[in-house]
């Protein structure tokens, strides 16, 4: 699959790969995935960055990667891993063999803080905060982004990292309510001056770029969407790109969709059930998060089928007994020629976190390269890993993959030019 | 969703539209639908060339077709139309508006003939032969061309058609046994001359290229795609496409496939199960005739898929209650990230022959157009219609339609130049 | 299938069965259903009274049963039957032969009236009441049944009618608010005569009763089933049965549930998922209503299975373009030896009104019989044709079917006796 | 779930377990089981013989239960346990837990020999046979059967058992050809003698029957059923029973069956595909066992759906990937209610040895007690058990075990009169 690949131009440069929310299963899934690769234990299967001709634009080695990261939570990424074996995800000899690194890491991780839209998770706050957590969540949001990126800093200094990705994997947050004057540039500034509660997400971010980090925001949650961080990043030159990892039901569907619209059939009705048993679907049985969750699903849909009387539903129900095998049911009722009527049903089974890991690696090594070439702002080409991507043309994911090969045509051919 | 668009260059042209296998189910369905087209009974669902841009092209009006046709079987379109509306494929109601239209062509229709693949279907042939049927069948090769020949020359005077299109929908063929030596133009001549029995598929294209008529073949037997007729077709610049439809599994998994591709996820199995109950699932029951459909639906999936170990399989099964409604289940068993297992399972439930109904019209239109533009040679831009593509690039279903819509693009920057 | 049954004790006697919501679809069927039936255009597919031993239990023969009934709606039944041609559910030819019926029908139909649990439906309302409905509705609870009771008595004189059974097919209602004192028989006499607010099933059951009827509530509204009425019933030896029919998704849970607890496998998860586009189905977006049918769906799972830590789900969905074709999905995860997890997922797709109506001709049959018999109270035989049967033993659908069968033996050996 | 169990009646007894067929991947399990059941490490969750009123019979303990057996593998059970981690259906804890009793086991197991039936699977053969083997199946069939019973003998001995417990769990064998004279007494008698090819289950059963032990046949193969050995294990008073443990898609199957027919509704098409991966699927490749296999699970279903023109098929198809996690996907198309055309779908995804191990625990224990007991010939009560049940009066699943509870009524009215 892979071909003469160039070496990635800096190879002894470490880089780092700092993931907030870093405890739960998908970070725990990056971890283990990372190392399981470097040691050369499981082949790349889920990496896009491996095939060709992705692959011949000289990304980061996986042995350049450094992790580390933060969450709110106490739980050990051993733990999480330990999970993963247990539900039959990954295999118990790779996550023995990984074992010592993990513990490794797991001394490195810092605490991080609640943020505006978790308010409510009092139930799932008060059984994993510990105390650093609890201090940083009474800090002024100024103080936040500063015990932030001083983390950040000691983690780039510590290890000599050229770069820094950040990656956002924290459960979702709830859409913040009330008006958003704040997502200007002058407003963002005034917001924080003021100590006005803000997303988490977006505190994040803006230490990312105060560290001169990229952002890879990997949830719903706003991160660096809002008009002051785009800006900001434009104006540093730094890359980032957004938003929800397309890792599943999501998938399926832009890729089904323009199917019936290119055969200019009319779907009448897609109801889509998605059941989950992870933390992120306890997370979601919260109605204010949920719906920031389904409005992204659903809006793929209803851009790709022109027709105006479409009628759609997404579901999301947390089934604890699945764990992280997460499971949708899709009914695609619709209108062929002559008024027959069909169906379309699909079930698809898949394991949240080890979908969602491969891409994030992906996503830091696309990221990683533009810092390396000291480009900045949103990463359009990048649509085809996001349920709602910024900046992007289409959610069809046929042709959003189609431009991320032309971006790299494009690419490969300069590098030759 | 239609534009502005030219109108076709000569509106008050009628053009033939030819059915090989004009009483079967498809056909009645081609029927039924191009009268309650012309009256504005139904909208164009399932017409490409209706959407925007192909519409742009100038295609033929519906009321510039004229249908003719012939068919081994005595059963009326009438009854063929009767079964869908029992089945509840298409309305009653619509049935019922266009029976004056269904009892007129029926008595156009000519008689068929039986060919070399169809020898051992002899249960469906003395349950629906008639006298001159059997007269046909018993002439020799070049006697039966010429039969087809005077059927074609004759529709096309009585009806004054400018230009012709003939399609074949008849029964799958068995693949012919022995060597094909006879597929080469030489070769084909001297097995005419010997009356060496050939495929009825390559005698009506044949007649086709004779009488100076497009060919579509929507079916796996051979048709326009051997060497011999392909040359034909060149030197008398006409044009055609093939080899069978793409209207339902195996268009949903053209469109799967590539996701699982383009994401690097590893398909290790994938077994497809195809239900269906017509007339065509009992040709299938035989062997034969089977293993020439199978063959055109895995291949696309093997080329599809790069991992080498993939275990497919297509299974077709005749259950006579599904009546004209195809059902397909189809689990796909793949390998993600850190070998963790998962699947996809789907269902498609559709009236094969409103499926297949609105391609044959858009074929024919494409067919025209390319006619009345005085090109010939296969039309590989219409390879998003068909199992088979001849001089295909690839089965991935939206690349085909990219390359449509890029024909599309190049067609309308022609005109506009 | 069927052997010598003894003929019906007096086959000469027309019976009545009223229908209230005589114009819905469920109505709309068992009224062609039972035309067609009398004619001989069908087979009687889903009538188990039909299957031996049931068949020799002497019930009423189809021409016996005279149909009457009432609805707050102004369409026709017609109308209802043209809906289920369209949709494919019944065939085009039956309903033509029956047109005359259903038209004389619909001439004989009364006004019904809006209850207590229906306020909110405004909407549905004010598309379908007509002058006498409103006149209805305005009356108190006491005028109300008089007027239903007049209805009644004057069905039963015109067409000379020796029994009368009322089945109430009506939408259904939300459970009523505030305490339930009226459920008592002196609470409920109390009501009356204050004039509270009082549900329309409730009232139709009362009625029944005063006429001497039996009663059928094949909705899970309140009916018969409050104590009240209850007393009244076994006071006047009438016969009734309820609540709601199990017809479909549910039929198919309490025949597999058992099969798990059997086992002694460990059902984890049961997440059903219902979509229906009829008016049921618009009915129960409403979330009072729909509440009232979930529990009816939740209990008979969570009696049979023993797991104490069970999940289940029970989500429906109006999803219009579905019309009568209800669908549902369920999954059931659950847990093997060695703690092996494992799930079992089923589609369900099925024509509600199509699978409810031979069920109500049973019912129907069934306590037309004890009234003949003069037997009254609750027919406890028949649990398994509801999802909340009135004192019933068990949900498990085989066990309860086991029943009715040794019912039945005793039933014919006192025959023989 | 259980309660006051009185102790079986001489718990101190060891008996023995001796499986034909000890290292596959149901021989495995069941060793991994016990194992695991004696530690207290996994819950009964499968075993009916746990539950209320089973229980109460007094059957033996898990720690009386003495683990032996043959194969013609040489691979160990420990290799079967640790594919069944590496598929996920168990945890690799409780394999490690029980790693050294199963390493002991694998010292303890005996050569088994390749039978008629087994003749073409030269492959397999070759690939896992080994001297002693060899040797065995080049036995005459008298001495083959010494062979076997020396090896009964000496485990008896060596563990002090009571009784004894054969269970048949080797890969189902093709039915023998030719006639079947053999299968009487005499003929069976004539047979040994004259060195006559019989199938090797035959073998295991008279060798069962004369060291005296009980005898269960959990595959489609002959086993105890054919009349010589029947009449053998009557005269000598042991009880035995099978054949092919009913434990996934066959199920669902009769459990299902039944409810179209009480419900008098029309199943006009029964697909059934079932896809599978270990061993058992690799020898069902082969048409002849192939054939053995589908017989018994089509059987059922005609036997239950009174339609004689119900179309029924049974696939069976081998794929890799899968392993021990077999998914079924059934079609289940009928006919309701004035012709309504309905389906239901199902598809079952469950580990084949974590099936069927609980249910050879089950029927150990029952057999045992019989030989306790001091009785003989067929247990009828146990038709639940299997899928063609030797001397079963349905194949109605919920009927079966409603027997299966009435013997138990019976035997504990027995032990309190």
């Amino acid at each position: 699959m892979t071909s003469d690949r160039p070496a990635p131009p800096a190879s002894s440069e470490p880089v780092g790969l700092w993931l907030v929310g870093a405890r739960g299963s998908i970070g725990s899934t990056v971890a283990l995935g990372l190392m399981a690769l470097r040691r050369g234990l499981i082949p790349p299967v889920g990496l896009a960055t491996e095939l060709d001709p992705l692959c011949r634009l000289g990304f980061a080695a996986f042995d350049q990667l450094v992790l580390g990261g933060c969450d709110v939570r106490r739980t050990k990424v051993a733990d999480g891993v330990r999970e993963l074996v247990d539900e039959g995800v990954v295999s118990a000899a790779v996550a023995a063999a990984c074992a010592a690194d993990l513990a490794e890491l797991d001394e490195r991780l810092c605490a991080g803080f609640f943020g505006e839209g978790d308010a409510d998770l009092s139930a799932l706050r008060s059984a994993t905060e510990d105390r650093e957590v609890a201090r940083r969540t009474a800090l002024a949001p100024r103080e936040r982004i500063a015990a932030v990126r001083e983390d950040l800093d000691r983690f780039r200094s510590e290890h000599g990292l050229s770069r820094l990705v950040v990656v956002n994997v924290a459960s979702t947050e709830s859409p913040p309510a009330g008006d958003d004057d704040w997502q200007t540039t002058a407003g963002f500034e005034a917001a924080l001056d003021s100590g006005r509660a803000l997303p988490a997400s977006c505190l994040y971010a803006r230490a990312a770029f105060e560290a001169g980090a990229g952002f890879v925001n990997f949830t719903p949650s706003l991160g660096a969407s809002i008009p002051a961080l785009r800006e900001q990043a434009s104006r540093q030159g730094l890359p980032h790109c957004g938003s929800d990892g397309k890792t599943g039901e999501t998938l399926v569907k832009t890729t089904l969709a323009p199917m019936f619209a290119n055969r200019a059939l009319r779907v009448l009705s897609w109801q889509g059930y998605n059941m989950l048993g992870n933390r992120d679907g306890a997370v979601l049985e919260n109605p204010e998060h949920k719906r920031a969750k389904v409005v992204g699903k659903d809006e793929a849909l209803r851009s790709l089928l022109p027709n105006p009387d479409l009628h759609s539903f997404v579901g999301i129900d947390y089934v604890p007994s699945l764990g992280d095998w997460k499971t949708a049911f899709d009914l695609i009722h619709f209108e062929g020629f002559l008024g027959a009527r069909m169906n379309l049903q699909f079930t698809w089974t898949g394991s949240d976190s080890a979908l969602a890991a491969p891409l994030i690696l992906d996503l830091v090594r696309f990221t990683e390269r533009e810092l390396r070439l000291g480009r900045g702002g949103v990463q359009k080409h990048l649509a085809a890993y996001f349920k709602s991507p910024l900046d992007g043309s289409t959610h069809d994911f046929h042709r959003q993959f189609s431009e991320l090969q032309a971006w790299c045509d494009d690419e490969l051919a300069a590098d030759r030019g």
